[in-house]
């Protein structure tokens, strides 16, 4: 049966709270102060690997819209990333974390030592808003709904808790605060207006499901190979490696 | 510089030395006989998603081949998973594994419980060979090199260590030892000519990375959610569920 508006809205903010990756053990080690130098340099990498992903698959979405004022809604999401005018973007915004947490920035941009699972749940993402309907698409994005809970936490968690951190290295985070509100209102109010079947509605609800996995992988392919018992999958980051040439 | 025939063949076997999933720790723990009921029906079910993922990936390579006389050779693979004739198939005889273990086949079959990373990882195999050129393809599929020694051990190691395994739960791989060499004898001799400059030997090699990392991360997927320390992500089976129905 076809849910109501609300219904459905509580339905989608369930599978947040009972399967986004705020809830993986690795948050907690990382928020909470307990990951080593080399384990945040671990999941620096490998966070890169979504990020370089998440402009290519909101172009991948806009490639599919035939109507300009969903794509004009919508781009605003790949400035966001890589840059408009004044702003930066979200991905140099990373390195900038890269930088700080003693990285070779040039190493991480080239996302050679990330985890094969890293590739295969962010590449699945960008297949699946490829592939699947436009609904599915944007419902998929509705992981945003989440984010800034997690941010807050970071931000204060990692500026507590670690010398690297301050303003300049969690722009990142800080700046999400602000981006992710408003484009996932507008993604929310999308996935409402067009899930209007039942139907419809299971595919948005599996889609977002879908998300959180590709969310959850990531950390577990980051907890297995460099948490304990620490197992690096051939070709993963070794720690120590690739460090950032200090100035004199 | 391209390598010579020899130097190039040399090479592909030297990745699998280094990077083949028999070096996973999960596989000692299963021919060892140190895997609990639960854990080797972790592995059933989420290795039938490979299974299941092959003659799609056989079906993709062949839409894109042009000539009769390779898809003619290629298509052996694909019955010798779905069957033909007498030959009930590798699909069947992996459900066989599955009721052997105590599993509900229908469930296995479903691929309900299976762990997202498992998916993302056979999903990007299949993807691969849709996408990448078809010396590429062909070279991915030449971890059959080095498959018959592991089967040849799981076979012995099953058999000496579980009560389940007898002859019928086992023929699946009892099968693959006289059926993957033909296979891999005819891909690796493609491989080798087709592959005639260092960018073409460059790209091949890097595709037969790829084939170990997607099997590397589906064992580190397993052992990450039902090892030590085990941590199932959200939607993966329940150890003590769907158990086969057993007759008075």
């Amino acid at each position: 049966m076809t849910q109501t508006r609300e219904e459905f809205e509580a339905r989608l903010r369930q599978i947040g709270a009972e399967r986004y990756h705020d809830k993986h053990p690795f948050h907690d080690l990382l928020h909470g102060g307990r990951c080593t130098p080399d384990q945040v340099r671990a999941w620096v990498i490998n966070r890169y690997y979504y990020q370089h992903t998440i402009p290519m698959k909101d172009a991948a979405f806009m490639s599919r819209v035939e109507d300009p004022a969903l794509r004009r809604a919508w781009r605003s999401r790949i400035e966001d990333h890589d840059g408009h005018g004044e702003n930066e973007g979200g991905i140099e915004r990373w390195l900038r974390l890269a930088d700080a947490v003693g990285l070779d920035r040039a190493y991480v941009a080239a996302r050679e030592g990330v985890l094969p699972a890293t590739r295969f749940a962010c590449d699945a993402y960008l297949r699946f808003v490829r592939d699947k309907t436009l609904l599915e698409a944007v419902a998929s994005s509705l992981t945003e709904l989440f984010a800034p809970k997690i941010h807050a936490n970071r931000i204060e968690g990692l500026l507590q808790h670690y010398d690297f951190a301050d303003e300049r290295a969690l722009s990142y985070f800080k700046r999400r605060l602000s981006e992710a509100p408003k484009d996932v209102a507008f993604g929310l109010q999308w996935v409402l207006d067009h899930a209007d079947t039942q139907e419809k509605q299971d595919a948005a609800a599996a889609a977002l499901e879908f998300k959180t996995d590709v969310l959850w992988a990531q950390l577990d392919a980051l907890y297995s190979a460099y948490v304990t018992p620490a197992r690096i999958p051939p070709g993963g980051w070794q720690p120590g490696t690739y460090l950032r040439a200090v100035a004199a």
